[in-house]
């Protein structure tokens, strides 16, 4: 038996290890149990190596699209092993960037697998770890639906695979049209790859405004999309059921299982915690059922987000050490998706604002407005704002796409979460030439219609 | 004799094109008189053609260094022509959308050197025009200082020549390290051109934080900085004087004369218009001297910035027709430069905040704190956030160096313009990853600071 800790935190992605690093900065004794790379889903197979390869996926569209800007390349290809290599070396830098955080802020890192024998206990490699306090930040997996011939076959995948394919497929078959098959149909299309993605919903991207998404499935173009239909096999390609109906069925030398990720429940068997579909039940401090448990990130489902998971570990950790005043504005979490162009989004969407019974006022604005989006993108630039407000002027949701957008998101969160108003907007300066200046014209749009 | 109108509008940059729009769009008749191209310098020959340009260069760049993300481009090269080209493409359609949005706005844009020949009459072309009121806004020049050799020189010019340089200089010396000047000494170097600068302040861009400036230039290498030393002459090769008497010559293919502009008051000499050494005298709602004459942009020498016009547009067409009650919020202008590494800013450097008197905090960050900048920019990446704030913890300004910074700025100047504080930056979600990460890391360590 080891000495008593005041907290365990298991799992060691952006939630877990910035849970336990707050608690380490408060002086408290922490033991961080991670079962496999330290930094989680997001560091070692989600968003960094994702970012890495799309980074450089987009190089080589520019590099292609260069010639009218003078650029002179001939012979342009895509290496994936050095790509693979570049996100690999990425991955390493930043799970060694965990790792300090974690000694500097004087957090105790046991690598093995956590079994939490009750709230108090955790057993990791033959020992039992004794603990006043349980952050649980177990994650997601990806979700492998039952449709016939997803075990079996090479060339189907989830986005795990993805990230180790050793050669580049011709024709891809992206199954799901969320955050993680748009990214990776954007990739697999910029380097050239056949793309077609099949979602069952009638619209890709659910927290996306629908003006938004519709406008990017166009500028994903040559992605062909098939919305509203469930795919019955991928023995022999992939067959799926149109919503009128009718069957077909796609060849691919690969198939990506985009399908979503569920929550990952390893070790807490012996844990009576109540969950329900989207993950384990928490309160707004992120309380599970039992006290002194503390669930944070993709675990309780409330956002697979990893700067939703800090900002969970943040209320978690102020609950269990500090005021238990904080908690998570879910309005004011922005997202990004990292394909090309860019979408990214804070607040509710014009759907979700009507839905919740508001007076709305919608305004939208084309990207390529911007001088910026005009030099560097062109005259056909796709990309747009949209935002969204109430009768008060009040900012209800902000939705973008285009260049950079992922960088300018921060000051719509920023103000949602102010409950700053249109005009708020329309009084700041904002340089030019800059993409952000859609953002006022926008608004300038939004305060006359109103 | 032709009819009155309500306002005549002198120069159509950003300020006076913006002005005759606001003012045509409450219904007034407005005529709007331009003696060059539409856009005035900023579409013509300044912030556009220059980003364009810069983005070419950088694409360039990108593909050179696009080996380690498996981008494999054999002979790359650059054909200046095509990208010239680019840049008077956009012009043109930019220039095309300055003249449509006049038309919608049912403001009349007349062709030709406006002369005033008093407060309410405007001569163009051998037709004397009468007015109600009148806006000034006839821009600036490039400032040729009195340097031997710097007129009859061929290869020396001013920004308005290295638009138009038919080969790439292999030398290139730089007088001056304002915005322009780190913009071109950036543009060339990237284009492999060995380049000089030459700067009589003993820190490039004045308004840029010391620190940040220092990383600039050290970001910058190979570029040569030459700090608090006067040119002496251009005639064979830039001869300079160091600060500590010595004196260097150094070679160049173009000498590029980056000394500021001056005020252009080309037809206004009938005007008695009170003027200093910045420019024409105006107060805070842009009135000159002289009743129903106001003066925005570049000629009352502000800011020489176009979204600084824009914002004065505003101000003065406020005053002239609306409520008079809006002000330019001089320290929510934010800057950019458009280097690479790009820089921006908004508000107090931490030396004009302690000449204020103010209690100051301050804190800094490097970028390659954010995964983003790691992920696409490597573990050497240059760049940083420094940020300033008083007792309160209300934020003075705001110092970026890094990728994308000229997207992230706004939200600095919104936080700034309504007086938010270190706190309020700290609640904020950011997306992750992004580089705007890093200001919730320079907030929260400027909390423990403070």
């Amino acid at each position: 038996m080891q000495a008593m800790y005041d907290v365990i935190v298991i799992g060691s992605g952006p939630g877990g290890s910035k849970a336990a690093r707050l608690a380490g900065e408060m002086g408290k004794k922490v033991l961080l149990v991670e079962a496999e790379a330290l930094g989680g889903t997001c560091t070692n197979k989600g968003c960094i190596p994702t970012k890495s390869l799309l980074h450089g996926a987009k190089l080589y569209r520019q590099v292609k699209g260069g010639e009218s800007f003078g650029i002179v390349a001939r012979d342009s290809s895509y290496d994936l092993a050095v790509a693979h290599r570049a996100a690999d070396d990425v991955v390493a830098t930043l799970r060694d960037g965990v790792a300090l955080e974690e000694k500097t802020a004087h957090v105790e890192v046991l690598a093995g697998k956590a079994e939490c024998l009750d709230a108090s206990h955790v057993f990791v490699s033959g020992t039992v770890y004794e603990t006043q306090k349980l952050i649980i930040a177990t994650g997601s997996v990806s979700s492998v639906p039952p449709i016939p011939g997803v075990r079996q076959g090479t060339g189907v995948g989830t986005s795990d695979d993805a990230l180790r394919l050793e050669t580049l497929p011709k024709k891809v078959v992206i199954i799901g049209g969320g955050v993680i098959g748009i990214e990776f149909a954007s990739y697999f299309s910029m380097l050239d790859c056949t793309v077609d993605v099949v979602e069952m919903l009638p619209e890709i991207l659910p927290m996306m405004d629908g003006d938004v998404a519709r406008q990017m499935r166009r500028a994903l173009a040559p992605v062909t999309f098939h919305l509203g239909c469930t795919v019955l096999s991928v023995e022999h390609g992939v067959l799926f059921r149109r919503p009128d109906g009718t069957e077909t069925s796609l060849e691919a030398d690969f198939v990506l299982l985009a399908t979503g990720r569920r929550p990952n429940y390893a070790g807490l068997e012996h844990l009576s915690l109540e969950k329900d579909r989207h993950g384990i039940v928490v309160d707004e401090n992120m309380r599970t059922s039992i006290p002194n448990v503390w669930a944070i990130g993709d675990c309780n489902g409330r956002s697979q987000l990893a700067h939703s998971a800090a900002t969970m570990a943040e209320v978690a950790v102020d609950d269990a050490f500090g005021s238990g005043r904080k908690k998570v504005n879910w309005r004011a979490v922005p997202w990004v998706v990292y394909s090309n162009p860019e979408a990214a989004g804070c607040g509710l969407t014009e759907a979700q604002a009507k839905a919740a019974g508001l007076s709305v006022h919608v305004a939208s604005v084309l990207a390529r407005f911007s001088g910026r989006t005009l030099v560097e993108e062109g005259k056909r630039a796709p990309g747009l704002v949209k935002m969204i407000c109430d009768d008060r002027g009040t900012i209800l949701g902000v939705h973008l796409m285009g260049p950079y957008v992922s960088e300018m998101v921060w000051g719509c969160a920023a103000a949602i979460k102010d409950n700053r108003t249109v005009n708020d907007i329309l009084e700041t300066v904002f340089p030019h030439p800059s993409v952000s200046e859609v953002l006022k014209e926008c608004a300038k749009k939004l305060s006359e219609e109103r």
